[in-house]
């Protein structure tokens, strides 16, 4: 699929990570070992799971809000690092379930775990490292954080389930979109962010800027989520370096379009739906052409990046210093790039 | 398939379960409750998938273990109601992923969640169940139970990439045979009776009478699972009231089998490993007149009767009365039960 070469480049966050590198390594280095604690005959599918060459942005916002809210915890229990191994280890369970899901073969250039090995043992894989991940939570002392992490696992399926419910159903609304999203990929960004602050509140973090954390994590989840679903529509494989298109073909209505299914349509609105409903590739694209008329991208751009200065503004509450403001660039450095989509 | 017609009738454990009735019925309640914790779009998936009629075994050995160890805890965290619904929800979850792997369209006589909704959403289902009962062990301010039924999970599916891993694998031992249905089915039978005690403790349970009951469900959870392969190779659909020979279309090679394949084979090795390895329907009887000649479910039936014996030796431990006797009366019953299958 050719898709529209509105994107010229990818999105690369690696420069704000840098104060926190080592740490970074460090949590890398704690993925890898949790292969270990499995039965050795299964060793080597944990292994080819969790080595999966992810961006790791979840455990880097672990690390940033850690730093930015007293530092680091250096107690044996290593709090932060803990944390961050987890977030990733369901973050992973999930994708190796998405790639089930979606007849996946390849995932950052690797085959995926399906590809490799079958659904049956994938879905067995995904929860093995999830339970694993929970397992790890038991490090923690505090229930709050066990609960938080367990409730966010829940939702994070519970709106993947949604998700697979609404495909092709063309009477979902933005806020159900928005809810879904807030679920599938929210969650996870919510609790890294917030538990990463709570976590430091006995070294004076308040319980608002705990809550200033959450809103961070949860602006930042929304609108990476509505920007890779803006990519799908707009972007190309060679600038992405992955499939696009993908959303549509499965059926999942995504902001862009949603925008353009709310407006008045008049005559043209039964054809959309069939080119929704039962559209060939050549259809897609003329939907993809649609979008862009109808204003769905600049829309769902706007909406990135509300989100996105709504996560700058809650980190205010934070006290200012390097971190704070690597955390901050982030969301900046998406507002300025996904201006290019919308042009 | 016609099987072998050797089990005349189905075992019931009711007579067991009475002392513990208003008590189970309490459990079942708060099971169905669960489902009004998820999003009332997907309230209707969880209500499905909890509401299987299953013999609820595992929480019915849950409270009589309570009641023999002090009795069932009655403070506002309810931890052997609760412990109860963790053990049946995460058992309920590994369900609707084996019928994913199973393709099974039945499952008790309703269609599975898989034959209703496909496998894309029952691998949702199934990770959302877990997630929920993994938030459910946050209600215990132990984290150590937290660890153990999380480890549970993880031996669980485990357990199941062994066997995925080792279908049709000539080579697989006993040994081996024994390890992967300790974790697959042991490790949910093991912490419902142990926990169970566990928290008993602070009612004057010692460590000993502890470990006693974690030997307890450990071999009754071996024991039930080979006699559920013994019944797969010699029951009769008729006579258990589920599909038969389905282990070895699988290429799930079981005890019985396991035996024959550990003897001298001589002239005959060849052909029945061609029947294991790629035999019809035809092949598969003859190899269960194979496995009967040569004495591989009377061999099973022993093993069975070994780890049930070990089973009421453990409980002598615990201090005697009506529901140690009910739970030393559940191997007895399956030890006569089972001789059956032999003769």
């Amino acid at each position: 699929m050719s898709g529209l070469p509105v994107v010229g480049q990818k999105l690369d966050l690696k420069q704000y990570f840098a104060g926190v590198k080592p740490d970074l390594l460090d949590v890398e280095e704690r993925i890898k070992r949790q292969a270990r604690e499995f039965d050795p005959a299964i060793l080597g599918y944990i292994e080819y799971a969790l080595e999966s060459k992810g961006k790791r942005i979840r455990p880097a916002l672990v690390l940033l809000m850690a730093r930015a809210t007293g530092g680091i915890d250096t107690t044996p229990r290593a709090g932060h690092a803990n944390l961050a191994v987890i977030v990733e280890m369901i973050h992973l369970a999930t994708l190796v379930h998405d790639d089930i899901m979606d007849g996946a073969t390849k995932r950052r250039g690797q085959p995926t775990a399906v590809a490799k090995w079958g659904a049956e043992l994938s879905v067995l894989l995904g929860d093995c490292l999830f339970a694993h991940a929970l397992k790890l939570c038991t490090h923690f002392e505090e229930v709050e954080i066990n609960r938080a992490i367990a409730d966010a696992s829940r939702e994070v399926c519970s709106g993947e389930i949604l998700q697979t419910q609404r495909r092709f159903d063309l009477k979902l609304t933005i806020p159900e979109y928005l809810k879904i999203i807030s679920m599938k990929t929210g969650a996870l960004f919510r609790v890294s962010t917030e538990l990463s602050a709570f976590i430091n509140m006995e070294k004076g973090i308040t319980e608002e800027q705990r809550q200033a954390a959450r809103v961070y994590g949860d602006c930042l989840g929304l609108a990476y989520q509505i920007y890779d679903d803006c990519l799908d529509i707009a972007g190309t494989e060679n600038s992405i370096g992955k499939t696009t298109g993908t959303d549509l073909e499965k059926g999942k209505l995504t902001l862009p379009l949603l925008h353009v299914l709310q407006q008045d349509l008049g005559a043209e609105k039964d054809a959309i739906a069939a080119m929704i409903l039962h559209g060939n590739e050549s259809d897609r694209q003329k939907l993809l052409q649609v979008v862009l008329e109808r204003g769905g991208l600049k829309y769902s751009v706007r909406k990135i990046q509300t989100y996105l200065e709504e996560a700058v503004r809650a980190l205010d509450l934070l006290p200012p210093g390097e971190f704070r403001e690597a955390l901050q660039g982030i969301p900046s450095a998406l507002i300025s790039h996904v201006g290019n989509l919308a042009k």
